[in-house]
């Protein structure tokens, strides 16, 4: 390396330049050790500055990472470089490669070689093949985030004199016209009649609860729980330490209203449009049945309607909270399925009572969710946008629910059942011929397929379905899922 | 009102401009109601939509409120227009006075106004002598968030393939890029060594707690708290269900040092470099007691370090993190005293064993902050624009404790005692002559004068200082700040 002081490129970018072709060229392999920054300052006659500055911009455009004490590692650019199918693409021709997949994947490779370095001596690439098709669920499709009109409003909002706001401690309950904008679709979209004061915007489903349970008393009240649940949403309660009793959902109506009777719980937690992880939709009875027993035994019932935007058959059963006729149900929805799960947005839609108790224990706190996102948010409804971009997204999970429905009957048919409800952002496969689902995993993922195990989701795991694996279809294009499937038969069933 | 098809106006921005224009001519008083939309639809052969978003656009512009239910009722609009000194301006001229104070205050005066009409049937205005000086502290000074950095920033990743992350979930511990900006600064500038992967971004001081509390034991583990104290600190414990044990810290060390002690807790609150509300610095040697009550007792210390950047006098004595040898004390930081409190950003500097305990509690959780923000910060501050912003608010705040420290010399002299240590966004004046301070915030509000009690930072009520005042000067401007201490000298001692 020489450092030419003439050519008018700072000295930081020629060590960044000179390090970035040789990675590229392979003169310095995935694991190896910079030299450290003392010593190439020293050598170099600059200030360790300059080289500190290149070896972060190594850092932050994914040619590198820095481990504390250790010093510089170059990270395996195969990475950065490959675009397998069904994947967020980390184009080499764009100057800022610095996808956050892209980059922890190859921390992620870079870490196994280092790892593998320690245990055995030498430099290696330990790239693991790609998935190909990954059925995963919770992540979006690649785009679906409308990153160009939240650009355009968050200009609008930093350059106008709203952005003052941004110097104060803002309403901790969100953003008046956020809350607005909400209060008005659910009243016109789901028979929920509130108002902007009864929204909180929240930062999530799981911290959501962990603030709601603030207004609960941990030595004496439980929490009740669909068993199979959101796994999620049980650590969050075992997290505020409360206890978390399983109500069965798989065995009918009746065993899961008596295992809630039972529970002498205080806050049932239900997913009734879309049971997580089975889809059902609870029955209209069952609903007033939960209903009367929170009326009768003091008791509140958060309804998590996360799902309920993705609705691909009959019309739904209206939500609990609208047939709720003395507040005992807390509504709540997210932002999470359809706009971003990034951006942590959800919203709390609080009955009377337990608006006061929250306005008194979070009197002094301050908003979950930033101001400029609330505002952005607020502004993207106000302008009649996201009710544009939901039916956009709409769209797209229908048709790639029937693609999957169609792909799955097709290629597997009677081999195994698939649990159709008509909603979600995924499906419950069951294989008929009883093999354990982490080894239907295993065949799947070595034949390029990511599908997911569902044992998790039970909490007395005995019940679990012992051949049921989890297929997603949120984040997978839909031009991959008939081939994704067609795989997975081949790997499954030959 | 003419609707006119060939103006080339859109029919709801006529119904705008005809409301706005007659609000401004006082045709439409305060707390008065609009026609319902479906009455004027009629009226006017449009439909209910023209009507409903020009009332919205009344609503977001702050001519108007929604009560559901009710219908649209006209604001006080002398608030929008009126531009007290010390105080968030809402100009008129600019076409979009949305400012989120203006908008609240606004909606408290209508909803005053809307109460009066309750009781008295007649719509009158009742808008609160506007505070001429505010000293108020937490808030910034209004221009200090840098937006048009971050907004230039926000474009530039929202441009760049970065903006795919907004598809998925991110990692929970918050963005690679942003914790190693931050690591790095505390081992450059407060001799706090610890990796990227030790700092776990949140969403603010009272849910870091939260959070943190879910690594104790809530049947048994109790929390130490100086008292004084940060009661929303107090609060978010409670929140969390887990005892607070106040500790003595206007009565020496030695008394703090015995509180703790006998408190039995497992973790203990505090606030070394600027002790909240009093400023005081706590001394080295009772800095390395508290670390020995630390781990003789296995108890954590989270050490509060708000205030670090603004010091204005002697060097600071080192971080209790920088002399902790055995992995005792959690470090938390925020950005809400230097760049936004808006933002919620705040970080915590976890210790190796509880880190472990944090990855295995929060595994399937999700991030406190959202992606976009971290992002944005991160580079904000691997550019380099985040060093400068620091130096300017510690530069502007510095004179701004001069102008406060002399003003209130030379205007109330030996009548009052200024707790100066040379630190914090406040100061505590505790009047001589032993008036209540609720009189003296009495006195001070009724001259134009903002001051604030002080009795709800004391657990134990009877310790409170009778007589004390906090006086912030974070918010107000520094022009501001000797005729406001003159005007409360005039208030307090004619």
């Amino acid at each position: 390396m020489h450092l030419d002081e003439t050519s008018g490129t700072p000295f930081y970018q020629q060590v960044f330049d000179h390090f970035r072709a040789g990675i590229e060229a392979g003169a310095y392999p995935a694991g190896s050790k910079l030299p450290s920054i003392r010593g190439l300052a020293a050598d170099q006659k600059c200030s360790r500055n300059t080289i500190e500055a290149a070896y972060q911009l190594l850092v932050q455009e994914g040619f590198a990472v820095s481990r504390p004490g250790s010093g510089y590692f170059i990270c395996d650019i195969s990475l950065l470089q490959a675009t397998p199918q069904g994947r967020t693409a980390a184009p080499r021709a764009d100057m800022r490669p610095r996808t956050r997949a892209a980059a922890s994947s190859a921390q992620v490779a870079s870490d196994a070689a280092l790892a593998d370095n320690a245990a055995h001596g030498a430099p290696t690439s330990h790239a693991p093949a790609p998935a190909t098709y990954d059925f995963t669920y919770g992540n979006l499709q690649t785009g679906t985030f409308p990153a160009a009109s939240w650009r355009a409003i968050t200009d609008d909002v930093l350059l106008s004199v709203e952005r003052s706001a941004a110097d104060t401690y803002t309403d901790p309950c969100g953003e008046y016209e956020l809350r607005h904008e909400i209060a008005w679709r659910l009243g016109a979209l789901r028979s929920i009649e509130c108002t902007p004061e009864q929204v909180v915007v929240q930062g999530g489903t799981q911290s959501s609860l962990q603030n709601l349970l603030a207004l609960f008393d941990v030595a004496r009240d439980a929490v009740a729980m669909e068993d199979p649940g959101y796994d999620g949403v049980r650590a969050a309660i075992e997290r505020a330490h409360f206890r978390v009793l399983p109500c069965r959902v798989m065995e009918g109506a009746d065993a899961f209203l008596a295992d809630v009777r039972a529970s002498g719980a205080r806050l049932a937690y239900v997913t009734p449009s879309s049971q997580f992880p089975t889809s059902g939709s609870m029955a209209l009875e069952t609903r007033r049945s939960l209903l009367s027993w929170a009326n009768e035994t003091d008791a509140y019932i958060l309804e998590d309607d996360y799902c309920r935007d993705f609705r691909y058959k009959e019309r739904p059963v209206p939500p609990l909270r609208s047939i709720d006729e003395r507040g005992r149900v807390v509504y709540m929805g997210t932002f999470s399925k359809s706009l971003s799960p990034a951006l942590r947005m959800n919203y709390l839609v609080l009955p009377p009572e337990l608006l006061e108790r929250w306005r008194t224990a979070f009197a002094g706190s301050y908003p979950a969710v930033p101001w400029l996102s609330q505002v952005v948010l607020g502004r993207f409804m106000s302008s009649g946008q996201w009710d544009r971009h939901l039916r956009r997204v709409q769209a797209r999970n229908r048709r790639k629910y029937d693609a999957l429905t169609e792909a799955l009957r097709t290629c597997m048919g009677e081999r195994v059942e698939v649990m159709e409800n008509g909603t979600g952002l995924h499906l419950l496969v069951n294989v008929r011929d009883g093999r354990p689902q982490e080894e239907l995993v295993t065949l799947a993922r070595e034949a390029g397929v990511l599908v997911y195990e569902t044992n998790k989701y039970w909490m007395q795991r005995d019940h679990a379905l012992k051949s049921c694996v989890l297929v997603g279809f949120s984040a997978i294009a839909e031009k991959d899922i008939e081939p994704g499937i067609q795989a997975l038969a081949q790997a499954w069933f030959g």
